[in-house]
């Protein structure tokens, strides 16, 4: 059985600006994502403005819609030391990336205007395709924390990207059963939500469906209803379409449940996989049944979740 | 690939009695887990008293130590209505107990006398052999969550217990994993753990450890010196003996870090297995990436764990 954790001591030391649960912060003026505090990260590796891409050289860029950079308390890092550990240990050679989504300090995705949702979009992708690239990455994660109870440390929107030297158990297994089928089953989902109960808004190349398979109360999927492995293989008109129903789902959430923590993650693949987004809302912990046995516990059954975000 | 859920609408009602995060209460009178509440609670399976064993009848059995009854929310039920999804899924059919460890309302496991963590055990063991000889009953998951950011919704010290009519996949991949060994995983990492420097304590019979595969921060295992697969196993020696170690695990933890929610988790199979008792202190999120990857990052070397733990 291949297992992993990741040993990240740095990590310890990442700073908060989260108060006390529940209390919504203005910016101090010293948060590090903001527009002007530009210096109190890394150089950025990929800056997104109107003009085009460009990295951060001796001086920071200014200007910026959106983002990317080393992360100060990285969870891999492309040369780390050699694994010390006395037992079977990978030396955690890898990439983490925050990329900043807006430079307005108080905004929400779920309030995004369908223009900042595709260029969201365009940076995931164009982060995902550098990062696809390198020659010792075989998985990119990228994922939003939502919210002090979803994860996020600091509250200026941002997501992240961790990219992995092996392909993760979770998606090796989830590959190698879609193997034994005789066609995709994310396809065959695609296609049979089309018209369930399940089903909270669709587009012509998106559906957004709460899941049959549904691990927490008011999760959602976006499912491409052609088969596509990953973000590379959506074309402009594609990535404009996703981020018209990213932008409902997380609309329709927001509305319902007064703007919950969430996570969110692309789970894709180059080959052998059918591109797949979760949106998680926390809602309620993973506890000791959850360790103990792999299987969560859901209050509010799927069918009745599309019900309520369909009318949010 | 066998994933499940539990959809368990019912548990949306539970009570919670946790005031704002952080916040110590103290008896409002009203705990239904109380000695003199009994009624508040249905008729207990089993109450475990000085002279003896035995069910509620008519009138509430006072005067116990310990009382397990079924759990008034539960994630699953004996005769639950048949499965209406229009996908493929299974009746929820199991069972669902709350085990009171202590009749005292503001008593903490980590502060346990020798003998009442015996008698504990002495239930643990008791509650399982009652459940695991049920003809449907595949598994039987028992487990902890302590302080509200474990997942505890009433904070009078508890334990739940969970009969599943089926192996959960967490496990049924292990024992996989396990048989394509020469020989039992968990004996070799006894075996070597016992002089490692993640090794935190041990007695005749156990051993307490910050293990290799740590999860999250100050994760510590109880693992048996010999090969036994559940609690039934244990004669009453060994019983008493992981009491002891249990106690000194749950001590140390709740003085390195003034007391800290928690997870405690018993992995157990008749066959095939290792029993293995997991202590995991909740002190950061199952985030994005975590659920993007199935792979957990932790930030406190387990090494570190242990010298810390040893301090305590």
């Amino acid at each position: 059985m291949q297992e992993y954790c990741v040993i990240a001591s740095e990590r310890q030391k990442r700073p908060s600006d989260f108060q006390a649960a529940g209390a919504k912060e203005k910016s101090t003026g010293k948060c590090p994502f903001c527009p002007g505090n530009e210096e109190m990260t890394p150089p950025a590796t990929a800056v997104y403005r109107e003009d085009g891409v460009c990295a951060d050289g001796e001086e920071r860029v200014r200007g910026w819609f959106a983002r990317a950079f080393p992360n100060l308390y990285p969870a891999m890092v492309p040369d780390p030391a050699p694994a010390t550990a006395d037992w079977t240990a990978l030396r955690g050679r890898g990439y983490h990336e925050v990329i900043i989504e807006s430079p307005e300090h108080g905004k929400s995705p779920a309030g995004f205007s369908e223009e900042q949702m595709q260029r969201l979009v365009g940076v995931y992708r164009d982060r995902y395709i550098h990062y696809k690239k390198m020659p010792d990455v075989r998985f990119v994660s990228i994922f939003k924390n939502w919210g002090r109870e979803a994860g996020a440390s600091l509250s200026h929107t941002h997501s992240q990207l961790i990219a992995l030297p092996l392909l993760p158990p979770l998606l090796m297994r989830e590959r190698e059963a879609m193997a034994s089928w005789p066609s995709c089953p994310y396809c065959a989902v695609a296609d049979r939500e089309s018209s369930s109960p399940r089903l909270v808004a669709g587009n012509r190349d998106w559906i957004l469906l709460a899941p049959f398979f549904s691990q927490s109360p008011y999760e959602t999927w976006i499912l491409p209803r052609r088969h596509y492995g990953d973000l590379e293989e959506l074309d402009r008109e594609r990535c404009e379409s996703l981020a018209q129903i990213m932008g409902e789902g997380l609309g329709r959430l927001s509305r319902l449940l007064k703007d919950p923590p969430y996570n969110l993650m692309i789970y894709q693949l180059s080959e052998g996989y059918h591109l797949n987004i979760r949106i998680q809302p926390v809602l309620s912990k993973m506890a000791g049944f959850e360790k103990n046995t792999g299987i969560c516990i859901n209050t509010v059954p799927p069918e009745q979740a599309a019900i309520d975000l369909l009318d949010a």
